[in-house]
């Protein structure tokens, strides 16, 4: 017995195990039955680690009947076109009411009135403990401090602790699945479409709506002050943190909606790239927050270089991050080019799982978000890896996502349900909670009409008033506003944060999540678009829905203009990376100048001569809209090729096998594209103009 | 501050946690570091928490890249057909390097050299432990009992114990999607076809081969005590548990293979339900030698009550989880059979997933086996539920759990790679591991032959003796025995046969993994059989191949009468509950009798009368072979049937949608499918011959 002792770890999943972090194993129990048998004591360790097992197991069946309920009711609601409620607020409800029974409806069991025992040490609280009972040592780690309120009466609250998960479950577990999901299942031609704009709100957009927020409810705070609300220190910093946290708008319920009734792909490209990309700055922007600490003995007021130092930080861990996933996107690129892995479609499906995950480890391991770097990876192997796979593949790995983000997705939403009524340290604080609802509406203003302004200066298509009120009203807050705020929940600022963004999530989640559609047709938004026929000129459909004409054609020159850093890295893409990272692209050989001719031929892969336009057609499956590059080029050849079905033909010949051409293939590229139908209206003003209209 | 800390808790996911149990944190630094301000207190543990988070990141990612590393391999084996090793043992081979490099390769980084702090107390180790320092209370979590010796450099094995996974999640992550992926995708027909061996095999087997190895090793305890070897008690139910845990054969490895070669179908369904089931039998029995505890003070030696105890335990956890993995097989069927959940793939999986989950929850929280319920679930969802899935579901359902099972099975054998080196308590005992060599080899010996010749008795089809051959041979060891073995790895005598375990898994896994190819060469056994073509008449095809004609026609008549309980049960299942459960089979109104007409008509679906046909068409699609049912009806119609196209019109006019037809319904389907191609060959002897033909 001179091992390691370990008790029969409880858990019916490990993960369980730090899910629910106080298994309180019935102290008396033990302390009562003491035998001098070694015997006897192992028994009764056994009894104790399989009755909490059991319990586990309860509290995770409740949570998988919740969901299981909650897909019935879905059906239930999809079947009868229900559409006031959606399934995250209907997850919600559930929760709520597991929630209020597992609050008030169970007695509490008192097993034990008895307080553990307990001892002394004057220095302090460490990691690890050592007990030494008659010279027999045992290990102890530390759970945290104990409210001395709480010591006498463990056992009531027992039932309520076990429920609780660790909030680094949400971050680690169920927040990659939902976020590679979203890059991963990007629509791409849209989304590329309005780049620009995209990128100005979640990224200045935020900057704006998390300052914004932040003063104002330092503005509240200062007022519960005056008025003898506040009962702790909240600080400056406090708000802004705030501030980031819910910055975070929500992906998920809106965008269902849109799908499912095919609003303007403009819109959506519009909403879900801000709300998927907001995300990510809002994670980074609060962790840099956190990180602002400046020197000196005021550890809370403005401090010029702590504050550079914060911005430093941002940039640092966005852009690794970036960097980070994209990496690893490219290496799953290159893994599945270059082997022919694509004959195991269930060794590629683990490898891609496998390489994606090591996206999120990486990242955390090198110190930066493994939730930004996801989605990143996410988006690098839907442009990239997706088209080395095999048929078989590229529909599993879809599924697969499909399935984990569907899954995490409603978990979380039925815990946040759970979590008003069985979180131990909420803090109601009115005056905080109508200032932060106060705050969030005007930071979301403040964020989309003088951006939108802004945007319309730059747009050929400007993004119309009724688009602007819908993106305000689509500010729902959801996951990852309340995984941000369930991180940390240790200071008295935090709890009321945390009980205020939980409500605000609610609300809007119920609220405008279930008013989407009376919203949409209110603000006459076309729906039931179908996305597939929605390829014909960009924006064209609400265009026309508007009564607007078609922009002047005069503006397309300076907009191919102050769009030549897209340009660049589209022909830098087009010619190099993809050929180099994809089986599909124009072969290297013709796109390499000739003295790279070796290396040229040894990148290029024979699928590239062959099966070029096959592989394009493979790629555009999956989206249900065209990918950039297909549209490009299939039109290309439509326009080229002498008759519609020789366009494997008609690709094959236009790049056919010599390492002599170079150079101006990438011009001849382009200019192929632009002769194409797609870009027929566009191509009247310059032959150089670009299908990417949307910029700053 | 009066709230419950929560330091930020490690785990790059949360199961880590637990996999990782000992994140030691660096107690020097928090115990030197501590600072008057609370501020400063909080930075320290939140960089401690970051840094163990990066560590737990770090090391998940090694496994990460360890099975990407395999994945690769696998694939450039298969690519260049390389047989003598299969992707277990080359996951084992890399986990073993990789273990090694964790041993030997990195250098004992002695952040601290301090003893952790340690208090006394009297009353024993209890669960939970307050600290008090100055008047704060912190509660602490028992870990288990820690060596004396290794107090004093707790950082030196830090590394070492970090990639210690908990033993429990290997019963709970790992094994039940490889049990439920193995159920799931059971070949029915063979496997159906084989049912009375194969539980011979795996009930009887095992036990004789649990005693058999039992008593062995018992003796090869008594002769180390006797050269004094044995430092420790080893008790009998020790050697017994030894005998239970080694006795679970390893499905994976030669079924792969045989799967590769298209081996002879029931050879590969004897093995594959064998080696299935006895893991099943395993389980429980070793719990119920656990569970063996006689009274009185001599607590290792026979005792009848206690023995009657242990058997009624083992019937009891059996049937128990049978009938919980059944039930939730039935309730799974039945909502997707009165929902029109197939519709939404997405959530008709989701359901699917969460049920086939809960299964093993419940099984676990009503103190059953969840691995065991989970395999019958399988075979539950695979009989009813997988019937009534749209053909979408279908795909995703069995790729999802394929995925799963894959990841679940090479983690494990490259984990037991690894456990080699970092395990920290190995016990090399090189009597007790010759011993164990010899026993397992005696007892498969005891299980294999004796149960043939037994068998051959009474299965019209002998089991060659080519095919004992091979199903001695492929005895393998794997994950299944050491997830047993690492369960409990407390005493003297559980860390000796969990070495012993170790050893026997690397030995057969590599050298008789390997040798399987040439071993079916060897023994004449036919490979390349298409298992769709196989569907000829029962085992004709290795008959021929061994020369000998038909079995007499005569026996077929025994046959029949002592098939009378399966007869019972295929008509059963056939007339009601599939009918019941599911979209296909013959619609109720025409098997029940006329009485109960409106609850049979409310029962029936209405695709039972109209896509009778087609839903059993998608069945079959799935298994490469054809379903049981299925088979019988398609050639009861073609039979019947005036063309074989005509099949689905024919279905629809034997059953159309009358309630007046009953008692004699299941009758007629039995003679018409006796009228089947497939029967002719039996159905001379007798027209109510089974297909069945295997039973003791």
């Amino acid at each position: 017995m001179d091992a390691v002792r370990q008790p029969k770890r409880s858990g019916a999943f490990a993960a369980l195990d730090t899910m629910m972090p106080v298994v309180w194993i019935f102290v008396s129990a033990v302390s009562g039955l003491k035998a001098e048998d070694g015997g006897m004591e192992e028994l009764t360790t056994e009894k104790e680690a399989e009755e909490s097992h059991r319990q586990d197991s309860v509290n995770l069946l409740t949570f998988i009947l919740l969901l299981t309920l909650t897909i019935l009711t879905i059906w239930l609601f999809k079947h009868r076109r229900v559409r006031f409620l959606h399934e995250t607020g209907l997850a919600m409800i559930y929760g709520l009411l597991v929630g209020v029974i597992l609050r008030y409806g169970i007695p509490a069991t008192s097993y034990h009135n008895k307080t553990p025992p307990s001892c002394s040490l004057k220095e302090g609280p460490v990691s690890t403990l050592l007990l030494n009972v008659s010279g027999k040592f045992f290990e102890y780690t530390l759970k945290g401090e104990i409210n001395s309120r709480e010591i006498h009466n463990v056992e009531q609250n027992d039932m309520l602790r076990k429920v609780t998960f660790d909030p680094e479950v949400f971050f680690n577990i169920l927040l990659p699945p939902i976020i590679f999901h979203a890059g991963y299942s990007l629509k791409k031609r849209h989304f590329f479409r309005n780049l620009g704009s995209i990128i100005t709100y979640a990224f200045l957009g935020t900057a704006i709506s998390c300052f914004v927020i932040g003063n104002l409810m330092y503005g509240v705070v200062k007022l519960m002050q005056v008025v003898g609300q506040l009962t702790d220190k909240f600080y400056y910093t406090d708000c802004l943190f705030f501030g980031a946290i819910i910055s975070a708008t929500d992906p998920v319920t809106v965008l269902a909606i849109f799908n499912e009734l095919h609003a303007d792909g403009d819109l959506y490209a519009l909403l879900f790239g801000e709300s998927v990309m907001n995300d990510a700055v809002a994670i980074v922007l609060s962790s840099s927050i956190v990180a602002y600490q400046p020197s000196g003995a005021n550890t809370h007021m403005f401090d010029a270089s702590a504050f550079f130092k914060s911005v430093g930080v941002f940039l640092g861990i966005f852009s690794g991050s970036f960097v980070m996933g994209a990496a690893t996107g490219v290496v799953t690129a290159l893994v599945t080019k270059f082997t022919k892995l694509h004959c195991f479609p269930l060794l590629e499906t683990a490898l891609f799982f496998l390489m994606s995950w090591s996206t999120f480890l990486l990242a955390e391991a090198c110190g930066f978000t493994g939730v930004v770097a996801v989605l990143f990876c996410g988006i690098t192997q839907a442009h990239y890896t997706y088209n080395n796979l095999s048929a078989e593949s590229t529909i599993r790995t879809k599924q697969l996502f499909e399935v984990l983000h569907f899954l995490a997705e409603n978990f979380i939403f039925s815990y946040m349900g759970l979590a008003l009524f069985t979180f131990q340290n909420h803090i109601f604080s009115p005056i905080f909670i109508i200032g932060a609802f106060l705050a969030i509406f005007i930071g979301r203003a403040f964020n989309i009409y003088p951006l939108s302004f802004l945007l319309n200066l730059g747009r050929r298509h400007k993004i119309k008033g009724n688009f602007q009120h819908m993106m305000m009203f689509a500010g729902l807050r959801g996951a990852m506003a309340f995984a941000l705020a369930i991180r940390d929940t240790a200071t008295y600022a935090r709890q009321m944060m945390f009980t205020t963004t939980l409500l605000i999530v609610f609300f809007t989640v119920w609220v405008f999540g279930g008013g989407t559609t009376p919203m949409l047709s209110w603000l006459h938004i076309s729906v039931g678009v179908d996305p597939d026929q929605d390829a014909g000129p960009c924006g064209d459909s609400f265009q026309v829905l508007q009564g607007d004409g078609p922009q002047a054609e005069g503006q397309s020159k300076t907009k191919q203009e102050s769009a030549w850093l897209f340009r660049l890295w589209y022909t830098f893409d087009h010619n190099y990376l993809k050929p180099i990272l994809t089986h599909s692209g124009p072969p290297l050989t013709s796109t390499l100048p000739a003295y790279c001719g070796p290396l040229a031929s040894c990148l290029t892969s024979p699928q590239a001569y062959e099966n070029h336009e096959q592989l394009r057609d493979h790629d555009s499956d999956f989206r249900n809209d065209s990918d950039l590059t297909f549209t490009f080029g299939d039109t290309a050849i439509t326009a080229n090729g002498a008759s519609g079905g020789g366009a494997d033909a008609a690709g094959g010949s236009g790049w056919s096998a010599n390492g002599k051409r170079s150079g101006s293939t990438s011009e001849e590229a382009l200019e192929r594209e632009l002769d194409s139908r797609e870009q027929e209206l566009l191509s009247r003003g310059t032959r150089l103009v670009f299908p990417i209209e949307d910029h700053i």
